[in-house]
């Protein structure tokens, strides 16, 4: 059994939340929220909104906003437990060293309000001593997810990763929506396509998937589709993305 | 029962013979393929390497590149077939006039090796005559798919928006597979956030589902990330497309 003290209270926590009280092999002791009416999953655990008294739990789990997570590391007092955080851009360092450290991070996009796959999901793990390493492994075990030791700085690169294929392919489907918008289309035609541009990299890689104008090199596309966005930061998003897959593919 | 004869042997062609020769109400009387080596299924229907015969099929589909549907659909004797293209980019006039024409576009990305459930590909048909969108929507409702009338000058809106959430989405996944490459991280990591990000817009909107550090014009990273950048042509992107994410939020 591995008991957990939750810390946070935004979309990871709420996520985590649920997953960790619904885990064989895992309690949730204690789920810490400065606003307990921000709370939006109902779960059997312990609330309280102050860190204010020992934990006894193994594991502390820190779901909290990057630029809290040094400041709160600080203020909890000394404990046997491992203190971890769930970021993917915080070094492992930055939290207070009286703390046996570590990392626990869910390569994933969250939303409050939509359900996932919890046991999907990759936890990237970190720590400097084997036992910690080996504890972290086997909560990422109980949630029933798969879990790879990856450095502070290799996490960096994966969060940068993340951005581009999460962030910035949803603004292609933003844009997207602006074009189908002006022509008094409906988005939804676009789902099947979007869905099954992202299963395709499941199997192929994205090298290997590419297709379209800037592939083919079809010049007269190219023109006519600029030709037919209207603002210019299109255009120019167009343009230096066609001539990426173009270098990408030695064209 | 719809009677069709194929054109063709490239990826549209080899999905579509493998769902009309599936489809009950429809028989494919012939596929015309110039190499028909390069058939890569097995179905079973008649093949010629050249349209040589009258047709007695009730629709020809030309599932060929979008340069060649001018001059093969003026190279084809007039007949009682409804001629139609498979093209986004085509103009349904290009096509001789001497033909009943038409267009029966499935807007979906393509692999001839990558099997495809067909039914959830939505058809953007198009026509002159009432009668011919009837026979156009009677025959994707036979294949199990969604159709909907758009004009041609519609279809080359939703063809460029197209290009926006494929071509577009897929070299962001392939600048994420350069960056985990460089930092000696497994791809892999990044697929069930690939899968998530798609599955969002199928319930969200792009402008709902957004989240990120250019969303929330966290500085720090932004500028962290460009530093992690190497390539100029990834650092302009990211630039590039943050700026965009933020005009889009109105920040």
């Amino acid at each position: 059994m591995i008991s957990v003290t939750l810390v946070g209270s935004g979309n990871v926590a709420h996520h985590l939340a649920n997953a960790l009280s619904n885990a064989p092999n895992v309690v949730l002791d204690r789920w810490v929220v400065r606003t307990p009416s921000s709370v939006l999953i109902d779960i059997n655990t312990k609330f309280s909104e102050k860190f204010d008294e020992p934990s006894s739990s193994q594991i502390i789990i820190l779901a909290i906003s990057d630029d809290a997570i040094a400041d709160y590391s600080a203020s909890l007092n000394q404990s046997d437990a491992l203190l971890v955080h769930t970021s993917g851009s915080v070094n492992l360092h930055h939290m207070d060293k009286k703390h046996r450290r570590g990392v626990f991070y869910p390569l994933q996009t969250f939303s409050k309000n939509k359900p996932l796959e919890f046991s999907s999901i990759p936890i990237c793990i970190e720590a400097l001593q084997k036992e910690d390493l080996n504890l972290l492994t086997a909560l990422a075990d109980a949630l029933g997810c798969k879990s790879r030791v990856i450095s502070s700085e290799q996490r960096l690169a994966l969060h940068l990763a993340a951005v581009f294929v999460n962030n910035f392919s949803n603004q292609m489907y933003r844009i997207a929506h602006e074009i189908t918008d002006g022509a008094r289309l409906d988005f939804d035609l676009l789902k099947p396509l979007i869905l099954e541009t992202a299963m395709k990299v499941q199997d192929l890689s994205p090298y290997q998937a590419q297709t379209g104008p800037a592939l083919r090199k079809d010049q007269k596309t190219i023109k006519r589709h600029l030709k037919q966005l209207e603002k210019e930061n299109h255009r120019l998003i167009y343009e230096l993305i066609t001539k990426s897959i173009q270098q990408t593919h030695g064209k």
